[in-house]
């Protein structure tokens, strides 16, 4: 039992010092470029030894897919699962929306949205990497055409509007607010964003149903809706 | 006069050799970044000395502020001169949508929209470099803002309408494109902006004053608005 637990402290230990290495990175990453992201940048900023991170990741490849893999789980936790908390259908849909603002708008990562610069940077580099930023980012726009798809099931939306365009409209508002924000400090930028998807969405809002109608969806408290 | 010509004839062989070397700067950065378009790098590929390109250039932030400038002239040319041909007021305004998107569709730079690479690239790094960046992405918003605003004196959009709000709406609606395309290769994504910018702007329209109204705009044929 003593020794198990040595062991599950010395895996922890590592786990958290894995942690740790991979925040840094992502930080550097979101700033510099995954291309700007050396094994010896990294040792410097966390003043450890080269040889130590070599042996954790292998190579500069290894460390950047790790990196995006780390990107992803952070965006999964901020933007993903904070969204998902609100109620199916369109309030789901809008918190999504309001959740990848809101990322973009702290500043979750230094640079401002990791994916926005890691796309950039390396859609013009075929490899490992591109695929890996590709692939999160695939699971990210068909996550938001299934909230469409899902607030239409509701009947909350149009049942004729293309959940592929909308999910389209709406990511690439989230997209501008965050390169105005970036280039020219403009924060006006979020509420033209916000104001934006909003309008679009009561565009695409089902006419009301009448109230003794039994397709009627329950609509949501003002609060989720903003 | 003979002495003359010599000296022409050198300035224009310098301004054509001066070209091809922007040609060539503006293409690599384009796929690879401006931080990837070191001197070493240009000569290899024009098959130049490096002492030849120094001379020219100076330094590697002159290169790239050049560069810069080079690609913003081949903006104007490409998107906002074909957009202006239009006839003001909305066919203008819908027309520089058209341009932008045809031009980061048709990929006049290998590797998609010069610029949107290269504020990614350089939002993060403060400078010289960045604020040119920034600069010329300043006046392609006013540019747009300003089309708005004249297809509101021209009584074609709506009088009340924010011509910043709009201009960053159809604005982000390209830039969506063109991130799509080049990650995904999701050329579909030039038909979602387009449609979506459509359905912005007729949205956006002035409804019709009857046909006796002095204020009715005249309006444009339809193939300019497709």
């Amino acid at each position: 039992m003593e020794a198990a637990g040595k062991v599950d402290g010395r895996v922890e230990r590592g786990d958290r010092t894995r942690q740790q290495i991979l925040d840094a990175a992502v930080d550097i990453a979101s700033v510099e470029g995954l291309e700007g992201l050396s094994i010896g940048r990294l040792a410097l900023r966390l003043e450890m030894s080269k040889s130590g991170l070599f042996a954790a990741f292998g190579s500069k490849e290894e460390l950047q897919l790790a990196t995006v893999d780390h990107a992803a789980a952070i965006f999964i936790e901020q933007v993903v699962r904070r969204g998902m908390t609100a109620p199916r259908g369109l309030p789901r849909l809008w918190s999504l929306c309001e959740s990848k603002l809101e990322y973009m708008q702290r500043e979750v990562f230094r640079g401002g949205c990791f994916f926005a610069a890691a796309s950039a940077e390396f859609d013009g580099r075929p490899g490992a990497v591109r695929e890996r930023i590709a692939g999160h980012m695939k699971s990210w726009v068909e996550l938001l055409a299934g909230a469409v798809r899902r607030a239409q099931d509701e009947g909350h939306l149009q049942a004729d509007i293309d959940p592929a365009q909308l999910a389209f409209e709406i990511d690439s508002l989230a997209q501008g607010a965050n390169w105005a924000y970036q280039l020219f400090g403009d924060r006006i930028s979020f509420d033209r964003a916000r104001r934006a998807t909003k309008a679009r969405l009561d565009a695409a809002a089902a006419r009301p149903l009448p109230k003794s109608d039994p397709r009627r969806p329950r609509r949501k408290p003002a609060a989720n809706r903003r």
